[in-house]
């Protein structure tokens, strides 16, 4: 369960492991501390000495394709007449730093930046001038997608749902919207993706009330926006981080797989 | 969190309410009574006392399509390669005897019987020959699918995962195997899906393994593992009942939509 708290608009949001346990906070200012909202110690944290986590653990992760007209054309897709919805599996969750794994299915694994809209309340049929109310905030994800078993498979579940291809976080901008905010993708330091929230086909409030209409979303669901155009392929050893205006950066390494492979029906 | 008992192999497993409470246990061979697990009082209860629940509320709904030949034809598809994995949203999760209830968005909705593999413990890259040790059981489920969507939109995700799309249970098979059991539809009372699971392409072990190189399956969640041949539309007041030899008979309601409609994007 996602116990979120009510928070000021405006503040960031955040979860960390502190030995074992998981505590929540917000940010300081200068977003080198964390002022922990519950738990022994009223004291602000170092972020040095503390592993951020992703700042929900979502029940659902849904999200929208092809929601920026540029990535659309880059894909040679139609531009959708209704955003088109899919799943990543609430499995493939990873903490900001946290490590994408390649994994040996695929040839070609591919980095997506894209704004989250955060669920804060049990939210079902919502009208679009009332989104607000249920809506948390907003962070950043990577929606890590195997490109050549999308295009094999058609449904989408098994290219988005492996293991660590759902990178989430640093933090959550209590009551954000998109709105005009910059996001930016680079690997290695080199820009690969630069777009506003403002180019969205679907807006934040359209897209979550759409979703509302067809599944109850509960605290801590997220919704992916979709990504710009400029997705291209990871390799091991890289550093994917994603930066939206106001929210902060999203950074992850990427390794190879090491875990035994999957070697097809013909085995025993 | 599903927290699933060790039982022995051949018990159908159930979880019920009583009052506020919700509590698991064991069918009698009967199967008109049930002897709960744990909580005050170890007596039997009569089953028409209590209101079953859906026996586990996976975190997961992973399903496959067109894993018999006869359904792929009817649908007009080529036979799988490889499973086609989709998810369906957790939140469309129905208890035995719940309504399954129509969506305004969709005007066909069709009944699909399954066979449904529940997880017992974490399961990451299984190997064909372990996966009974991570399997809890075997239950049914009804893939609830609005076929017009799913034909519109290409991903399945919308389709499959309206509220009350998934009624799972009533029992689960505690260390039970599809084998060459038989699986029945009925819709009020005439029969239209009826075959046996040894007509599956990829059987139990192989799905199980295939899913668990995708994604780490966690206790709970479940594997719906595609339908036979007659699927067909459900209206209002029909009485959809999918029967597994040895598992029980999973009986749902169906009722038109009543909540607010999904008006489009033209209004605000």
């Amino acid at each position: 369960m996602n116990l979120l708290p009510e928070l000021p608009e405006g503040v960031l949001f955040v979860r960390f492991r502190e030995g074992e346990r998981v505590r929540s906070g917000i940010l300081s200012e200068d977003r080198r501390a964390v002022h922990p909202l519950e738990g022994p110690g009223h004291g602000t944290v170092s972020l040095d000495s503390v592993s951020l986590l992703a700042p929900v653990s979502p029940g659902k992760i849904l999200a929208v394709g092809l929601n920026y007209r540029a990535h659309a054309l880059e894909m040679g897709k139609p531009l959708p007449q209704e955003p088109l919805l899919f799943m990543k599996a609430s499995s493939a969750l990873l903490s900001p730093g946290g490590t994408i794994r390649l994994n040996s299915m695929s040839d070609q694994v591919d980095f997506e930046g894209e704004i989250v809209l955060v669920v804060g309340k049990r939210a079902s049929r919502i009208r679009r001038q009332d989104v607000r109310k249920y809506l948390y905030g907003i962070t950043i994800a990577n929606d890590v997608t195997a490109r050549d078993l999308q295009r094999r498979d058609v449904q989408y579940t098994r290219a988005k749902s492996f293991d660590t291809f759902c990178p989430l976080g640093p933090a959550i901008l209590a009551g954000g919207l998109p709105e005009s905010r910059v996001i930016e993708t680079t690997v290695n330091g080199v820009r690969r993706q630069h777009s506003r929230a403002s180019d969205m086909i679907f807006d934040a409030e359209s897209l979550f009330s759409f979703v509302s209409h067809i599944v109850t979303l509960e605290p801590g669901d997220v919704i992916l926006t979709g990504t710009p155009s400029g997705v291209g392929p990871l390799s091991p050893g890289d550093i994917v981080e994603i930066s939206l205006e106001g929210v902060g950066t999203l950074s992850n390494r990427v390794e190879a797989d090491s875990a035994p492979s999957w070697t097809g029906f013909g085995e025993t």
